[in-house]
């Protein structure tokens, strides 16, 4: 069973939009079993679209569009859809009339002749009531196989799916149970990894596959089933999973699909334990990546974004000798920031990160990408100086992610 | 001119990585005039690969592909190239191997055997010399289209596209030079944006192009040239942008492709301004996004990130009787929040949030999304309500997009 994703949007092709709806639809496909096969953007373009939505009916069974649904002039793909499956005519979707009203009645909007247009839609679709705004979904049916279109803002979509497109597919389709099993790393990259599991690996029988995943910072390894995971096959998945963390112990962090600042909430939030952060380069990278875990105020206080000399001092009570005498990023300064993190604001335990995110502020001594990170729990201070390079989004990427890995490992050797 | 990216890699299909590449190349290919006609996901599968490769060859000139050049199985882009490009065999490139053999020096990582075959390429390409990591990049020609593959990992890609790829396509070409002109206006939707509007987009010239580009909280038009742009077709372009500038004075922010913290810090710089935050519930969001942008540190200073009580009272001056009889999210905390972050962090400016972002923690009065953000400065407080929805992301980033909002009004009302 084979699903093939079309973005549509000029706005994609130019670069002006980061398609991250088709990343999100394709995972979960593929927790039900449906393989896609490719993901094609084409632009607000009539034939285009024609096109594309031809050579993907050849290639597979469920064809998933998002985009082109808006009520300006450029949004083309209703109109579209309806040449392409020869519609007779359009019509009013009484309900769908009636939530383009409640929104623009709930948000004090007026409704404008080109939001009502919105309800109508082609004769011969389904409807896929959409609660989250005003563009329907669509269903169209051709020779077994089916056409679905929803919007390309992203929780309209993800609601539409999840509500109605996924246990549609389940319902309509007999699917194969792929089973994955991912093992999160991080610290070493994809060839340390590969050389390090290298026997492991070339011992896999065909019906199980292993991809790395490699990001800034840490790469997970995923172990697949290419054909239906019995429970047999399931228990195999496990025991190599089990196999490859035996080889990795200090490298390995969960065996789960799961981002590392989550793994490190649930550990803390099952020793009760609280959590602040003092952030200079990261900028609030590190709390952001955490806060945007449902929860997480139960493990995670808060801190502080201390960019200038005088909040280290003020928030942190970082002394301004130490400051003068050793810089900003220096083991000194790292050591008073974590240590007053941690006072301060009463936290078990504190991270910090202090370095030179770039492209200026480099020294000779301190090149940019020069990052000092601290972890400090009320036995234990650990600091550690990294070099990241000299881009600077990578920099702040790389330091948050340094930073949780060795805040991970801080917790790890008091509650394992 | 036309271009098409292929993006390879299984990680995309099962939608473990987001394609951030993509975009970032597309709007690296439109600055200098070359239109992507559609971009294409395909798996680190050696058919579906050769598949692909056919079909853009058939639709473009140049063909741009990124990832499967790791040192690992499952990476097989290099193999399969030189296939379709029948080369007769693999050989040594120095300089690569030059950049391997440092790049594991530099990290003291020993240099195993996989790494040193990432300095082997097919015959008859040449070399992009990629000097961030270990993939070389490789250039092929046939019938005059030209064929670029490049690592996945983004820097990689990027440095590589900058130092070497554009300038390249730039000289081999000649290409027609594409006019974008783009206003960034926030706080109002695309349907009530396209009615204020309307009569201007109905006389636009046919080689002029508007889109309507929404994000939450913020929506960008573009009007682009369709053909090549003289002087005169600018100025006519120009003249439409300061058209609908005049027809929306409260809503438009910038009139040029840059978010909206970027306004802000340029406007805070020239008015030598500096400013502060104290997020609760966007966590680091507004620090984050502000943080970013290199040279922000002459305006930020840092700020808190108070997410319990007793950092709102701690670092903010907020007085526990207000937080109990009000609670966090209220006008009267607020307040207090944004005026003791003036106080205590000594900045010009401030801007406070603190808001349910839910799942959890909504009350009767007060639902899920309900969100309460301040600006001050010495003269003028301004607070404000807002109620965003249930969604705990777009919480988080509508509320940072509101607060940048309201923190710009503020400043332009006193820094006009």
């Amino acid at each position: 069973m084979l699903a093939e994703i079309i973005t549509i949007g000029d706005e994609i092709l130019i670069g002006q939009i980061v398609d991250s709806n088709s990343a999100w639809m394709a995972t979960e496909l593929n927790k039900i079993g449906i393989k896609v096969k490719q993901i094609t953007s084409v632009s607000d373009d009539d034939q285009h679209i024609l096109e594309a939505l031809k050579n993907a009916e050849n290639r597979a069974d469920i064809i998933i569009m998002t985009g082109g649904l808006g009520p300006t002039k450029d949004d083309i793909t209703k109109k579209t859809l309806a040449i392409y499956f020869q519609s007779k005519e359009m019509v009013l979707h009484q309900p769908t009339l009636a939530i383009v009203t409640n929104i623009f009645a709930k948000y004090k909007a007026p409704l404008l002749e080109v939001n009502m247009q919105q309800a109508m839609v082609p004769n011969n679709c389904e409807v896929l009531l959409n609660q989250q705004g005003t563009a329907p979904g669509m269903l169209f049916r051709k020779d077994k196989k089916i056409f679905i279109s929803m919007p390309g803002v992203p929780y309209e979509m993800m609601n539409l799916m999840t509500s109605t497109v996924l246990p549609l597919i389940k319902e309509e389709f007999k699917l194969p149970a792929v089973y994955h099993q991912t093992i999160l790393t991080a610290g070493v990259g994809e060839s340390f990894l590969a050389e390090k599991i290298k026997d492991i690996e070339e011992t896999l029988p065909p019906h199980i596959k292993l991809a790395y995943l490699p990001k800034l910072g840490s790469v997970r390894l995923r172990l697949s089933t290419t054909q239906h995971a019995s429970d047999e096959i399931k228990k195999e998945v496990l025991a190599y999973a089990d196999k490859i963390i035996e080889r990795i112990p200090d490298v390995w962090i969960a065996k789960e699909d799961i981002p590392i600042e989550k793994v490190i909430l649930n550990l803390m939030e099952v020793n009760h334990l609280t959590l602040s952060v003092a952030e200079s380069c990261t900028g609030g990278a590190i709390s952001q990546m955490i806060t945007q875990h449902p929860g997480c105020s139960k493990v995670f206080a808060g801190g502080g974004i201390v960019y200038s000399y005088e909040l280290k001092s003020k928030l942190l009570g970082v002394k301004p000798e130490t400051l003068a005498q050793f810089g900003a990023v220096s083991e000194e300064t790292i050591n008073e920031m974590v240590t007053g993190a941690l006072l301060n604001f009463e936290t078990d335990y504190a991270v910090a990160v202090s370095g030179i995110a770039g492209p200026d502020g480099g020294m000779p001594d301190k090149p940019v990408g020069t990052v000092w990170i601290a972890v400090a729990n009320k036995n234990k201070v650990v600091a550690k100086k990294y070099n990241f390079g000299n881009k600077r989004a990578q920099n702040i990427e790389r330091s948050a992610m340094a930073a949780l890995n060795l805040l991970f490992r801080l917790l790890k050797e008091f509650h394992s």
